[in-house]
């Protein structure tokens, strides 16, 4: 008898405990809101991102083509840098990009830090050097007392420069999508469309990759299972950070979180549309094909990865002085 | 007795009423905060200046060149455009534009409405055409409904996203400089070498064409009074819009509100320093060589003119839809 009263107070307790859909048996986790440690680096992170000053044109800055307008990217097929370079790849959104396990679609920078100091010195992004861009901001005293406030020192290196943006860089997370909402237990958050389309995505193997808070960004895969992937693009993927023949074709999986934000899809941004983007997966890495109906539930399902969007005040940079080195647009 | 001590009363209250230097005895007035008259109408405003979808490329928004982070402007000698495009004249700042008597450098467009379609379609500036730039607009349904918030009528043309452009820019002025508050009668608000400066820019003949709130935008003067001004710059200023020869080298006189983050100066940004700028306009435009002293007293006075920057937040732009118009940054 006690052992009965005992399994059925546990059964009680796991009946309550556990609504029917808890995130622990989904393949997709809710994405909570991030408490910086130092706000002061957040701050001054922030308008380092924003400040076109780390480029050497002055016109280019990390929000160009990351512009958190707007997802996060530039929703380009590639992204332009200096002088209107046509860049290799895709901007992939800075959006929930601490939660991927490194960064670039090559996996080549370990982290956020690793990945900013990147585009500054890259000759097709921002076109500059670090020693560069450093001179100009100790060249501003505003940045210099922002320095000292977040690090406790004023001299500026560019390993501060990257702390600073990628602590800037972990605020950028999206919680309280829609399906969050339902994922914690709202069962009025998702419309039964979006709940046969989140069915299908788990079903049909989408989630097998597609997973975890991120909705993706958990491992590398090779772009074309089924059938090899045809585009006009040279990049190789994580090849070129490994230089071994397995890894040709292997890209990082890219977050579904507020990808409805994030057009056009792919490393090649080839996919304009959401339609087009599953219907290619379903065919290149699943072997399958989506009905139409099919497809728009999935599609459903995936504009329900909406999250809120990050919201802070425009940031105000303080003036260049007369010793802060002038940019060279065309040069 | 009687007598005196009305005198010394009347002189102890003329000393608390009534400060040696009351706004309406000053060549410059104060700005004053705008209330808007239609925040729906502002708010629109402000995604549509902040969305580079009014672009040919996707790449460039008003605030690529007029930007809010550093002034409004973009702190280059001349602008980049479309596919990098050198422009021909420096971006003046937006701050406080709608203070001006008209709008360019050339006063071209009479008014910020007037203005604001200018670089939209200009294939050097932004490259798109007004029929685009609606199109896309039209394509997204929550700019529909921003539309029919702000004007009654979800039918989107130019006018409506030049007036709505134009609203949001009339709110982009900056109250609350030192200036400003010592104008307003706090005499503390200035140290004793900026007044100096300040006295300087009247008795040397500045405050002749820099008057007014904006300090400067209310009329056009002849860029080379008393010696001609060298440029390699080919813009001939007013000329260009009336076709007479007195216009030649006629351009409107900028602000000096915000001077210290609106560098580098001029009609061709040919002066990287203020230094450099009140040299030039002493010898150019009033035949006088400032000493160095008297150089720094009214650098000191123009950086009082620094006001307080608008503060709001980065707008959150809807996405496009299958239906938008896809930009098309490298044709």
């Amino acid at each position: 008898m006690i052992l009965r009263a005992l399994i059925v107070s546990l059964l009680a307790v796991g009946t309550i405990a556990a609504p029917p859909a808890m995130s622990a048996d989904e393949p997709i986790q809710p994405i909570e809101a991030h408490k910086p440690k130092n706000e002061n680096m957040v701050e001054l992170g922030k308008m380092l991102f924003f400040d076109p000053r780390l480029s050497k044109s002055g016109f280019i800055s990390c929000n160009s083509c990351h512009n958190l307008s707007m997802g996060g990217s530039d929703n380009l097929p590639t992204s332009i840098g200096h002088k209107w370079h046509q860049g290799p790849i895709s901007a992939p959104t800075v959006l929930n990009s601490s939660l991927n396990l490194a960064q670039f679609w090559d996996g080549r920078a370990k982290d956020l830090k690793d990945q900013a100091g990147g585009p500054i010195a890259n000759p097709g992004e921002m076109g500059f050097s670090h020693a560069l861009a450093v001179d100009v901001l100790r060249s501003i005293p505003e940045y210099r007392a922002r320095f000292k406030q977040a690090f406790g020192s004023d001299q500026i290196d560019i390993g501060k420069v990257t702390d600073a943006i990628a602590a800037f860089e972990e605020t950028l997370v999206t919680p309280d999508s829609r399906f969050d909402k339902w994922l914690k237990g709202d069962k009025t958050a998702l419309t039964q469309t979006e709940l046969e389309g989140y069915k299908l995505f788990k079903e049909s193997g989408c989630a097998s990759c597609h997973n975890g808070p991120a909705v993706g960004g958990a491992s590398y895969q090779k772009m074309g299972v089924h059938e090899p992937y045809k585009t006009a693009s040279k990049v190789e993927g994580r090849f070129s950070v490994t230089g071994k023949d397995a890894d040709r074709f292997m890209f990082k999986v890219p977050t579904l979180r507020n990808v409805e934000l994030t057009y056009p899809y792919f490393h090649d941004g080839a996919a304009p549309t959401l339609e087009d983007a599953v219907n290619t997966m379903g065919r290149l890495q699943l072997g399958r094909k989506f009905t139409k109906d099919e497809n728009a539930k999935i599609v459903a399902f995936l504009k329900t990865l909406t999250g809120k969007q990050p919201e802070f005040k425009l940031p105000v940079l303080p003036p260049s002085t007369n010793e802060t080195p002038r940019p060279k647009p065309f040069e």
